[in-house]
């Protein structure tokens, strides 16, 4: 299996890709390094612009644009493809399948563990040309829409109706909702509405050898033999390409309301989520900033409302206007004895403007020292919900020993934390410090039965945990693997697999 | 494969059993009929005595008592073993993989397409006495139970906590946690809550050749390779043996209320159950009682405050108590232009009531005619919640066409409806004409988009529609199931696989 290569920041980006081609072998399980010769490269090139006419590329600089996504896990691929329709993709793989060359779909790129990286070379099937919303099936709650689409196109599209698509991640204004799917992602309003599985209700997937299948229909419910949607759902892409979608979406809540809590310690703030959800309350987010996230945030926006020190919880609350304020009170009341501030937000432009600020972390660490950048390493362990203090705890204790800056955000309300490690990337010694805290990380979370990954993935970048995580699991996703794409052309080097 | 038995009636059932042993080959992808001589069935019945002692049976009258689940599919097992740990599966498993035998495993048996039941014969592993809740796991959201417990005492004892486990089968008095999870089961408040797949946080399966995974964890939210979890959910048996499961739970509602509106005729009913959705409402439940279902609950308790007349829809609605009052008006408000007439149960009582009598419904129909029974087939089909009207319209012609009275029930709200054929199962033509409806209610579910089955299973009923309903898709589950299960030995002849 390929180790990520974390080198990106200390050489010339070029450098990084003196690498012979790297093309599969089909009978042995052995993966073999060949290299084609220019002819058949070239060969190849002309049947994929056969296919896909000027959308099929081998420009260096074009190449260069796709190998890496928002990770530090990075491949160059050999071809760039666009294609227009799922018959395009199902030609592209048939091609690929008969001449053994891997194939890396590819949406906004927006990916934080390098599933969207061809770290083997080969095909990178850009989808995000196909992004056509094809019908919105509103009397069946559904819409159909090609991978293509960006998330919050999809929802300003739905808003005007009174519906939304719940899943929400932090980079909705870029990412595509094939990159969502193959990710599983969710965001703040999964602790109530889910993660993106739960909203998939039919797929149509083209297999590595071509063939295209359907995996679901238009029904809400139905029990008829293996989940085969939610089986590509979260696969990275590793199973098949996913060419389009039916999505099951929700009626806009009426109102929402926002209680921000701020506690002495981000371990206090753990236990108040705690009581939160044992009172039987279900809030629609529940994130946690920490001391640090909080200086960082007033740094770039001094007006925000944010408290000065301590860490805080927002618990936002949807639904009727008189269910939302009864909620936010009874959190409120529960929150009381641990706080040393409670604030419900009343107006839609206060809580507007916290969201705001909340969506700004992850780029506004930068404020802290103009030098340091954050680095995606160790950034989305999950824990079950009792150990949220001790995983608090935990971090904060490997980040103090290495003298990493960190702050620690996410969804606290699905066991889901956010790290972010903030280095000088041209520093060797900084980069050295951030993995190591990334390892302690990951396997804090795993010591408390946690997954190194709630919702960004895989990818290579946590490959190598897979094994500690799922154990015995992992043989049978091999399995898995081997009896939808024998020959492992799709998105090699991925899932640990 | 074998086509399902509906003779059950007509002849003495030993008459039915009179099969030679089938036994599948390793190597051949044919499944062979090969005869084990009597040595050898009593080795194997040594061999099951010595891992689960005198809880190995092989006699008749015993062997006669697993033949069957609440379906007409039936076929005689040679053996039935009650395993008492998942040590205990993995090595009968290990032995019936050697040995290539049969292995079907059986919950309370209340499933309704022949899930549990033996076709080919082999071993009956009786999941039922494994029925431990094993932990309260409340602070992580979760219990952690064996497959043998019941429904509905797993929820007895959540509701002293103030939680629920809301998938919600009519079976809840006897349906076993592991049945569920194995037909996806879902019931009244899915239109809502959803469906036993996504409340299933881990499972622990024993796999065909004895192997045992975990697929989860207590996290609440991962992104870590295929989702395993979900490929066992709905499986029926056929690519592993569930042992333990880890399951979210969620709090009570504080508040429900219920809005009966009658309407002139189903196809009205089904009219004004998609206004209601388009207005945004999601209702807990969402159910249709049509006008011959309103007579035999009257027949059943005159006391009843149901309509004489009319098709009628119950809309549930739960939260707080402002919210679900500003519901309910909000649901009558919608149905008013077309509705007869419209009422809001305003106590628990008077909900509790017309909740008892709805499930009823499937035992109440021998109140019409006591030499007549129910016969379970065509009786789970679904739609896109859009064609519920025609689904309706074309069932109504169905029955009509072969003078078969029958009620019209079910999860509206899902597209899911309940079709109760009423016949004197001592009649050939009566069951002839059954069985023709039945077929003509699956194929128009499957013209208007559909599925055969919402939440009751494929079993060995339904399979004959399954290349009709999945397409292609069913050679990627039959990849699948080889993968998991090379030899085929885990409840053979289900699925259309």
């Amino acid at each position: 299996m390929f180790e990520p290569s974390y080198d990106r920041y200390s050489r010339p980006l070029p450098g990084a890709f003196g690498r012979e081609r790297k093309i599969l072998s089909v009978r042995s399980p052995q993966r073999l390094k060949l290299n084609f010769n220019s002819q058949t490269m070239k060969d190849i090139l002309k049947d994929l612009q056969d296919i896909a006419g000027t959308r099929a590329r081998a420009s260096y600089s074009e190449r260069l644009c796709y190998a890496t996504d928002a990770s530090q896990v990075e491949g160059l691929p050999d071809y760039v493809v666009r294609p227009g329709s799922t018959q395009e993709v199902s030609r592209i793989l048939r091609l690929c399948h008969e001449m053994e060359v891997f194939v890396t779909a590819r949406g906004a790129g927006t990916g934080l563990s390098g599933g969207a990286s061809p770290v083997r070379g080969g095909v990178v099937l850009d989808m995000s040309g196909m992004n056509r919303i094809l019908e919105m099936d509103l009397p069946n709650l559904q819409v159909i829409v090609e991978p293509g689409v960006v998330h919050e196109e999809l929802n300003r599209r739905l808003s005007s109706h009174g519906f939304f698509f719940p899943p929400d991640p932090g980079s909705s204004a870029m990412c595509t909702i094939g990159g969502m799917i193959s990710n599983n992602a969710s965001g703040m309003r999964s602790v109530k509405y889910g993660t993106t599985r739960q909203y998939v209700l039919d797929l149509t997937v083209v297999l590595a050898d071509g063939r295209i299948i359907n995996t679901g229909s238009r029904v809400l419910k139905s029990s008829a033999g293996y989940d085969l949607t939610r089986l590509f759902v979260g696969a990275e892409g590793t199973l098949g390409v996913i060419t389009r979608a039916g999505l099951r979406v929700v009626p806009v809540p009426r109102s929402r309301k926002l209680v921000l809590a701020a506690f002495p310690d981000a371990e206090t703030a753990g236990r108040a989520v705690q009581e939160v959800f044992s009172a039987g309350i279900t809030p629609s987010a529940c994130e946690i900033l920490d001391h640090i996230t909080l200086q960082v945030l007033k740094r770039c926006d001094p007006g925000l409302k944010l408290p000065d020190r301590g860490d805080v919880i927002l618990f936002e609350v949807d639904g009727t206007e008189s269910s939302t304020l009864e909620s936010a009170r009874q959190i409120a009341g529960v929150c009381r004895p641990r706080a040393t501030r409670i604030d419900i937000a009343g107006s839609k432009d206060e809580m507007d403007h916290l969201w705001a600020a909340r969506r700004l972390v992850g780029a506004a660490i930068s404020r802290l020292d103009p030098n340091k950048s954050r680095i995606y390493v160790g950034e989305d362990v999950g824990v079950p919900i009792r150990e949220i203090p001790e995983l608090l705890r935990k971090v904060q204790g490997i980040v103090n020993k290495l003298g990493l800056p960190a702050m620690k955000y996410g969804h606290i309300g699905d066991g889901n934390l956010h790290v972010a490690l903030f280095i000088d990337p041209c520093d060797p010694e900084d980069r050295q410090k951030a993995l190591q805290a990334a390892d302690s990380i990951h396997r804090a979370a795993l010591e408390l039965g946690g997954t190194v990954s709630s919702e960004h993935g895989i990818g290579l970048a946590r490959a190598q945990y897979m094994k500690d995580q799922v154990g015995e699991s992992l043989t049978v996703m091999r399995a898995v693997k081997k009896a939808l794409d024998e020959k492992g052309i799709l998105n090699p080097g991925k899932l640990g697999l």
